[in-house]
């Protein structure tokens, strides 16, 4: 049994919050920026003073070591991001990325060996904000390279990513260097659920069972504009009528139909957008969610032929578009049941659930075990400053990791395997 | 019987679409511009040399005054606007007033008298497009006095109403100034239908009796914004599912139980407009007419209900407000006659129905009675470049309008009355 120190996690919690602090209480830490920096430089001398080897690899992830008898074994590895929204919240990624630390030095305090290595890890830009996509560090770290091109994005105000990324290795230049990927043993990462499930049931700790599939599509209905008050029904080309028609129609059957679905449309616009004229041409989005493949082609398939009947309906064109497409992920059973027999050795009830948001373990996930542990975040709210965390829900969430950490690191197996 | 000369109304019809031409084939001329200016000075030009008076007020209007035998008489006026929107067509406005300035120069060639006088108006500003709102002049000259705040209004590009009315004032500066408004025996304006209905009928005059009241309204649906992946459709508050649901069935009721309704949504936006998030709120305008005026009420509750009432089903909350209401107007009786028999008289085919779209005639029938002359353009077409009036639809219009004027200026009485 390890006994994590809560109190300790919340300080570090807070002194993490402190930098890149916004007015309302929230964070501006974005990737690669000087208060990331800030963040790096304090985690990495705080594994320094308690005598972990520090590590970075070239896209500057962050790697702690901490040794195990067999030190040869591939690591368990825990951790999260560092990096924020720019109006982000004080838990979204710290939160996974300190309770890891957390986990190391309980396991240090209370002289626990491990037979395999455990390497607490924070990935570099895993929110996108200046640098588009997010996940990069858990991408590159998959891929085993730095996929072509990243190094000439470019901020909406200039920077290069490739600029910012040697500032940002430079300003932890004690940190050995790694080359890109090793052989990882198992990836656990507790995360805050950034959905309102966990506390709507107030239950504190969520099972991560995989990510849901994800595809975007654009939508173009194209129609002709001409006057509001001089046009008669028969006349009408109205893609904004074909739009609404078919949306209202999705809405009342995709979700309602089925729990697991998500549809929802994000953007949009129209043209010419003159109050007194049938418009043009409708622009939206549409971002579908499923954790089955097969019915996420189903629900494109429901909304394309939906939107096309409309719009033939009313006389106007349709062009859809798929703007991304992100399949399923399953995480490993093993860590899964690892994660809930530590839930319930410490007494928390747990619930198995989908991640709706990607995160870096979906990418561990391609090249080795991974899983995930939710805590509730109030009212469902992430990437917005009031994102808040109850402190025992964040000390439940790094025991159960710490529980599972322990369960797998401690033999030369997995858990169950 | 008054044959008016189509070769050279067509002709004039080409040389003012000379002025402020584009390149597509349109007219771009907006209100109290170098190009308003030139257009208004060269029927000035063609006025003097044909021996009639020109007249202006201090919103420049210009008037072309022929005598009649009692010139004490308050006259007959036809006439309509030079201005155009920016992309816009060669006939909406030029139709009118030249077509009304072919029917003083044919009555001079054929040497008829009228009893009463007739003055040729061209408004000022009908289309608003710089300075707002549109109708500018016959509002003036109909309630006698610049409304206040009108000469502060300023460009987008900082040119104030005030200078842009002096320079327009001072570049006809030997026409008569004139006090805003007089008394009007009778007001008719030839337009093009700028709606599809004559040409579809293929009836080349169009008895206008009257124009439908207008209304507009904004509408901001208020829910929560939250991650499109994380949030379950119980947790869901998106006001663009309730929008569009709301507005599905309005377009399916509204103009389909009723021809002489009109709704249209010319405006819709979300905020904050991300792919993968639900909305926080939707904006969106409404415009809806009706030539009756309890009918638009029904119609506005039919939508602040059905919007309000979709909204709360999905846990948001509506703002809805009036940003315009302009209440039907009904055309003179007689001279509504007057126009069906010249129609028959000159052998062409002719229809009554609404306007759909604002014109001058409505403020002169304030104070007058008024009346108008459609003729079919190409596919409904206006407001844009490839607007399009066949040749023989004008000289028809025109032929109409001298009959008709001719019937009404004849007498000290109105025709019927």
């Amino acid at each position: 049994m390890i006994e994590i120190d809560g109190e300790r996690l919340n300080a570090r919690l807070d002194a993490f919050a402190a930098i890149g602090a916004t007015a309302s209480g929230g964070v501006n830490r974005q990737a690669l920026t000087e208060g990331d920096r800030q963040a790096r430089r304090l985690l990495a001398d705080l594994a320094w003073k308690r005598g972990f080897s520090v590590f970075q690899d070239p896209i500057a992830n962050l790697f702690i070591h901490r040794a195990g008898r067999d030190d040869s074994l591939p690591p368990v590895m825990i951790g999260s991001h560092l990096d924020s929204q720019p109006a982000g919240g004080r838990f979204d990624g710290a939160l996974g990325t300190l309770s890891a630390f957390e986990v190391l030095e309980s396991l240090d305090d209370a002289g626990i060996e491990t037979e395999r290595p455990i390497v607490v890890v924070a990935w570099t830009n895993e929110e996108g904000c200046r640098f588009a996509p997010g996940c990069m560090g858990s991408t590159a770290f998959s891929a085993g390279e730095i996929p072509v091109g990243w190094q000439e994005k470019m901020t909406t105000d200039g920077v290069s990513f490739a600029d910012e990324l040697k500032v940002t290795i430079k300003s932890l230049q004690t940190a050995q260097m790694l080359p890109l990927g090793f052989s990882v043993h198992a990836y656990f990462e507790v995360h805050i659920e950034q959905g309102p499930s966990l506390e709507a049931s107030d239950i504190p700790i969520g099972v991560v069972v995989g990510i849901q599939g994800t595809r975007w599509l654009e939508v173009i209905v194209k129609g002709q504009t001409a006057h509001a008050g001089t046009t008669g029904l028969s006349f009408r080309r109205d893609p904004l009528r074909a739009l609404a028609g078919s949306l209202s129609s999705l809405y009342e059957t995709i979700m309602p139909a089925d729990p697991d679905a998500r549809f929802t449309v994000g953007r949009i616009s129209v043209d010419p957008g003159s109050v007194n004229a049938i418009p043009d041409e409708v622009y939206c989005t549409i971002d579908m969610r499923h954790p089955n493949p097969a019915r996420l082609d189903e629900i494109e398939q429901l909304a394309r032929s939906s939107i096309a009947g409309e719009a033939a309906r009313q006389g106007c064109v349709v062009a859809i578009s798929r703007s991304f497409d992100m399949a399923p992920c399953t995480f490993a059973a093993d860590l899964q049941q690892a994660i809930e027999r530590a839930a319930a050795a410490r007494g928390f009830k747990s619930t198995r659930m989908m991640s709706g948001a990607f995160h870096d373990a979906l990418f561990v996930n391609r090249i080795a075990p991974a899983a995930m542990v939710f805590v509730p975040c109030r009212d469902g709210l992430s990437h917005n400053e009031a994102e808040h965390v109850k402190p025992e829900h964040a000390v439940a969430g790094c025991q159960v990791l710490a529980h599972a950490t322990l369960l797998i690191a401690t033999g030369p197996g997995r858990a169950g395997s």
